[in-house]
């Protein structure tokens, strides 16, 4: 049906990992002369196959079969964090390039519906995550553009006119795509914990994201009777407490959560807490579940702040709605996965991906390859070679699948 | 019997204010050039009511009646924390001062036993706390004197001769002085929420100071199911969570305890702790009861650590004894206070003072005086001045008291 040929996958995973090289990883960020090569590379990549290719004002890399007028679109991202890995988007990136070469020496694109290809720009956010792909589907203003700033405060549109990028932006073609399918690393432990090859993903869940901050008054822990004290500790702590004793019991079976920074000031032994600030999160894929822990968390903020002498403020910093995968495309991985041998794990994203975006406007599906050690976002990110073309296997014999069922209406 | 003269000491507290004067108080660490004006400042004062006045090779200014072969040693520290307040030890130096020129004028050395003043150097620490009492004492040797450096590295040594102190050091004699009498600011809000102006000190407290320290691992908070995590917060958390919920239970009257620090790191929302710190003490002036307390904490933090994935070590960082204060000079404190129309709070100092040091040499009592507010260490640090001027009279009655039951064997 259609065959990919492993070691020239392999070999493009590779080139492109020399783009940015840092020790074992890669530190490819948006915009920095390392992306821009990368996509340069991938423009020429894509139009060595045959592809017509572009690359367009923000950096993303679009690759289209001239010959066909209707595409499955497949791809992910380029860019990577600071000091990360080799695979994580680029995987599936690449992924994309070999079955679009795939499907045509298979004969496939004779039917009418082809693979176009994409290496969105700045998923990872260095200045405004999933830029690319929140261009390409129209859902970015030209004010979030030029508001958005790197951490070093450095503008975006700085950024992007340093890159010397003159390119028409690449928008999404309602009569031409037809679907998306990304690959990605699952950049978590389960797949290898399970010791399955192929994850495919059935939702990528919503997040919630506050932040607690505390005011007190910083007085001399020796000298100050505990009655006295306005410790900005204490909420955070009782919050802290409340999150460790009771979070656990009304989270659902897939919600996963995190304190991930607590910090009190001036922080010396001796000084009772002045101040103080807190970020709790919480993940899950069902909406209703994420509304009523938000709903559970503020309660509890609001009897501790009845409790305690310190202030306490809490805001919800950020609500991003789970999105379910298109469930004819999920049961088309996963039967595509079991007729190559593999015993498919079906799970939830945890993580943010451009299939998020891509999923608000048409069908899409992701898979997953294991990550060995769980590890991501790290030099010490990678992948088994018989997973990383296992997975581009089962991801082709999916596009296949879609494109015959398609074509045949 | 003894009457102080308020102006002439609230003049004399206003002018060593001046030295290193930092908003509405005073900048003056040990060994900065206003600390050593105001040392060579008071060594002239000293020397202006007749004392023998010896400015010491650390800096501690001692003035020595010397028609009398025996005295009651007064005084307190003028060096300041940066930017602290007017008062502080200042108050007591300059009480001692006031007390020994009312005593000479009432004619009370006549009797054979007079007052000796004395203002120590760098009790608040810069460069190593107690160091005049602890010298004075006999204490201290080369080595740690080699050793201490303040915050900026700089070592005492070089600070020392900087400084150029050349005087011998000055040093307790058992032979001489009877007992030791310090006044200070209370630096905490009792007498204020009391409406008391005399506190009378039974003991100082001790302290017991812990340093825990957390190892995990890093891993994406969306991406790791939460029993796969190593969360280095979580043991944290929960030893914060037992103190609130379970300390206070075993803890006595008299303790205070105190979280004066907490940071994970690396500190973002989405990312599972890796490393994680937090300081924890607890004071009581009951030996006992602190090592109980210790015993407490111990087994609570065995506890969470046979509880959690993540790696828990746990530092006892500073063990100081409680000190009680000398009997007969408390209840000489409490009587003068009576006679002259207050009542005296009876309580326990939370913080640290000279008189511990020399506590353990000789029969020691400390009187404190409201601060308002509760304020110290801060430019906000202030006494109401019926209040300053009562302290004095209150310490001279006592010093007075003393002199004449010593004198009458």
């Amino acid at each position: 049906m259609i065959t990919i040929n492993g070691p020239r996958l392999l070999d493009d995973l590779r080139a492109l990992a020399a783009f940015g090289r840092y020790e074992t990883g890669v530190d490819r960020v948006a915009f920095s002369p390392a992306d821009l090569a990368a996509r340069r590379w991938l423009t020429e990549r894509f139009a060595a196959a045959g592809l017509k290719a572009h690359l367009d004002g923000f950096g993303t890399v679009y690759g289209t079969m001239p010959e066909v007028g209707k595409t499955l679109l497949i791809g992910s991202h380029s860019d990577t964090v600071p000091k990360g890995g080799w695979l994580d988007g680029s995987l599936g990136v690449i992924y994309a390039l070999e079955i679009a070469r795939a499907f045509r020496e298979a004969g496939l694109s004779q039917r009418g519906i082809g693979i176009d290809v994409v290496s969105f720009q700045d998923e990872e956010g260095t200045y405004l995550a999933c830029l690319g792909s929140r261009a390409f589907c129209g859902d970015l203003d030209a004010a979030a553009i030029a508001a958005a700033r790197g951490k070093d405060g450095r503008p975006l549109t700085e950024a992007m006119a340093a890159g010397k990028l003159a390119g028409e932006p690449v928008r999404r073609d309602p009569a031409r795509h037809l679907a998306f399918l990304e690959a990605h690393i699952e950049q978590g432990p389960r797949l290898e914990a399970a010791g399955r090859s192929i994850g495919v993903v059935e939702a990528i869940v919503g997040i919630r994201r506050l932040w607690l901050q505390s005011a007190g008054q910083a007085d001399h822990a020796g000298t100050t009777p505990m009655p006295m004290r306005r410790d900005a500790g204490e909420p955070l702590l009782r919050f802290a407490a409340w999150v460790l004793h009771r979070f656990a019991a009304v989270a659902g079976p897939q919600t996963v959560w995190n304190i991930g920074s607590l910090a009190l000031e001036p922080g010396a032994a001796n000084v009772v807490p002045a101040r103080g600030s807190l970020s709790f999160e919480f993940r899950d894929p069902d909406a209703a579940r994420l509304d009523a822990l938000e709903a559970e968390v503020l309660a509890a903020i609001a009897d501790i702040r009845q409790g305690c002498r310190a202030r306490l403020d809490a805001a919800v910093t950020t609500r991003i709605a789970p999105v379910a995968m298109d469930a004819r495309i999920v049961g088309a991985l996963a039967a595509a996965a079991r007729e190559l041998g593999h015993d498919p794990l079906m799970l939830a994203s945890g993580a943010g991906h451009d299939a998020m975006i891509l999923a608000r406007h048409m069908p899409s599906g992701m898979l997953f390859v294991p990550s060995i050690g769980g590890r991501s976002h790290d030099v010490s990110e990678d992948t088994r070679e018989e997973d990383i073309v296992a997975g581009c296997a089962v991801l082709a014999r999916t596009a296949a699948r879609l494109a015959q069922e398609l074509a045949d209406g």
